[in-house]
């Protein structure tokens, strides 16, 4: 390990300039316009791979190319390391310091698209292979990297691949390592034991065929934005409390333990108002902002439109208007369940006088795994020695679908040992990653490596 | 008179290609580019006036040219008449059948940009003036033609020039006809005597200084387009009723005479059900659509904007969203006192999680005259003559700015007669004028100039 750790120091300043390649392509998996980037991105993983020594595959579906990677072990057990190499869009470009694909390091942040979500990260693990190997350190078992292009965008290419050789990658697999998440804080490492799902849908309302002079026909004519934002405040009153019928019905309670811990991870609601520079924040004041976003239901509007949008003002009644919607679910919310009871109290409070679309973009389920897992043992301590802190246990807000598939298709644990943080800023303006945290994750990756079984 | 209608019979050809000429400028006064066509049309005006015996002028400020004609009559008594030469933008162009400023005659109608608003409209008043000077007529008073370049980029050059010379305008005026608005339907002439108002607001709200990943945060920081949704239900119901506390407190109820009229009125509520593809219309059953948007005052939103709007998903709270709003009044409502209502309202919905601005856009007062003043008597009977049927009152749903303008400057009745019709198309692609009602808007109009006392 001495020699793994030597390695991984006196290469830092490469590993970052790798980074910084790696970040520089706008593979931004949502936007049609970038298929050629997605495409390049990958094939300079490949190649990044197999120059490390590890016999690496593209494999090609409908979708964006999944990275496959591997290098054997003295065993035959396995150990999968997920990761991904599509990013968010980058908008609004006018709120980035410097420009979202030309990776610029400040104040100890590597600031880029992607950089936390998910590039830095699975590259943590890919330079912890690396360095394994390169200092000739047996590894006990096989590492598989799966690294796709569609985690932003809702794609199936890697769930179907996983469901098709779902017999070859569960045989001997001792689990899956997901570093797609966060740490307690920029100096606490932590495993993350629960996710929350989500459903994702998108409303549009259709009033008159064209865009009418509000002059003319306004008190006649039904305004679907109008109708749109009573839909809207059908289902959620401001304080964030669901009005939809049946929603909250299966969510699960806290354990105990859960309670407990909760109270003892430190609060950071003072802290969330000032960063964000909000008066306040939202929900029931008993609850801590952990509590609300690890362990609560949400509905949000992601993005509302409709009409003009311009300079200046347009007198009209626009014949359209729509919302993106997505729900945040936790343990025990089925997702199939969830679409259902709301599209059926949409269809309740639609006005008449639009046509509603319901599209389903995408869901996936709330997951909770057991925190006295052997894996999740092994991670604990690996985290610790690349951290030099104590590993805490906390769930996440968001949603990785991946980790459902993995979760239900392998029936293999899954490890969420994450590596960013709040503060990085992914899908936001000005994301980055934490230069520090690069180098330890590395450090607990081939930690972990090295207690494969 | 009898020799004033068959100079405007025998003259019929000449006078169609010579609107057909007036047509062909692209008077587009919103574009920069058309502002040396803009000059050219102004002074071909000024030159067609100065050739039927008119007094011409042009007048110019910092925008567009004012044409202004005038004829002297045997007593000092005014008759302004006020005429736009500019038009729409043209676009979109590929859904023109004939080019639009290239005029075409195709089933009795004029097909050209500009040719209901305003140059057919106008330009019938023009002919009119011809056919009196020409046939050795009397005038019993000064006609005084206005004829701006900016009503539909709405600049200010004639509103400045009615206020500097408000009080040589107003001294022994009769009023002002203005002929931009509609008839009842293709046959039957229309005075149109009562106009709404309407208050223009932009409502933005800024939630957290950038947008969030909606995994993280959501649950414990509110969404600024949630909070929108709630504050426009807050102002108005799906069915159409405001809900601001005191903005229906000063709507004019319907005098008797004009609910006998609004029903005896042709409804055109299936017929718009059908051309507007909606299911069903918004309001009161017991209101026609008529009454609807003449003398019922509404809250619209134009537009509706916040968060990611492009394909698929992204999981984000938004920073801001944002509303843009305009509201119709009716008689005694008034501008200033509503938008106070409104704001006032929306600042005690406003949830605590944003932070809103309100900008104001425009306002104008809604207008309503008196339909038993001689001028619109002696129009009534004008119309009568012209067109060879009984004139309908009518009100009308939109605004029209330069007639608050003149109402309020010269404290004088302004006349609105139309010529046009909704199906004419005015701001849209195959605008187009009537061959026939050109015809008899000249001899309308030459019958009311006879009628000045």
């Amino acid at each position: 390990m001495e020699k793994i750790l030597e390695y991984i120091e006196s290469n830092q300043e490469r590993f970052l300039e790798e980074l910084k390649t790696f970040l520089r392509f706008p593979s931004v998996s949502a936007q049609p316009a970038h298929k050629q980037d997605m495409i390049n991105c990958a094939q300079w993983l490949v190649g990044h791979l197999a120059g490390i020594g590890l016999e690496t595959k593209l494999i090609e579906g409908d979708g964006h190319p999944i990275v496959r990677a591997r290098v054997k072990g003295t065993s035959a057990r396995r150990l999968i390391i997920y990761g991904h190499y599509d990013v968010q869009p980058e908008d609004p470009l006018d709120q980035w310091l410097s420009p979202p694909f030309e990776p610029e390091i400040r104040n100890g942040k590597l600031y880029a698209r992607g950089a936390t979500d998910d590039k830095g990260q699975v590259f943590a693990h890919i330079k912890a292979i690396e360095a394994v190997l390169q200092t000739g350190q047996p590894l006990g078992g096989e590492v598989l990297f799966l690294i796709e292009g569609e985690e932003e965008c809702g794609g199936t290419v890697l769930a179907d691949y996983i469901k098709y050789e779902k017999a070859n990658l569960s045989k001997d697999a001792l689990g899956v390592i997901v570093s797609d998440c966060e740490m307690l804080d920029e100096n606490t490492p932590a495993i993350t034991y629960a996710l929350r799902g989500m459903v994702a849908l998108e409303i549009g309302l259709k009033g008159p065929n064209r865009d009418l002079h509000s002059g003319t026909f306004g008190g006649a004519v039904g305004n679907p934005a109008i109708g749109l934002t009573s839909m809207i405040s059908g289902c959620i009153q401001p304080n964030g409390e669901i009005t939809i019928p049946g929603f909250y019905d299966d969510v699960s309670p806290l354990e105990d333990w859960e309670k407990e811990n909760f109270t003892k991870l430190p609060s950071e609601d003072e802290q969330l108002k000032t960063d964000l520079e909000v008066k306040s924040l939202l929900g029931p004041s008993e609850m801590t902002s952990l509590e609300k976003t690890w362990a609560r239901p949400t509905f949000e509007v992601n993005g509302i439109f409709g009409g003009y949008q311009g300079q200046g003002s347009k007198t009209i009644i626009p014949s359209s208007a729509g919302a993106k919607i997505t729900m945040r679910l936790v343990p025990n919310q089925d997702p199939a369940k969830i679409a259902q009871v709301v599209k059926a109290h949409l269809q309740r409070i639609c006005p008449d006088f639009v046509e509603m679309t319901i599209t389903d973009v995408f869901s996936t389920q709330p997951v909770l795994f057991d925190i006295k897992s052997p894996l999740i043992r092994s991670a604990c301590e690996a985290l610790g020695e690349g951290f030099g802190q104590e590993t805490a246990y906390i769930r996440c807000g968001g949603s990785i679908p991946v980790v459902n598939t993995f979760s239900q298709e392998l029936e293999k644990p899954v490890l969420l040992m994450g590596f960013g943080l709040t503060s990085d800023g992914a899908h936001s303006p000005n994301e980055c990653f934490s230069v520090a945290t690069f180098q330890r994750a590395i450090k607990a990756s081939a930690a972990l490596l090295g207690k494969i079984p």
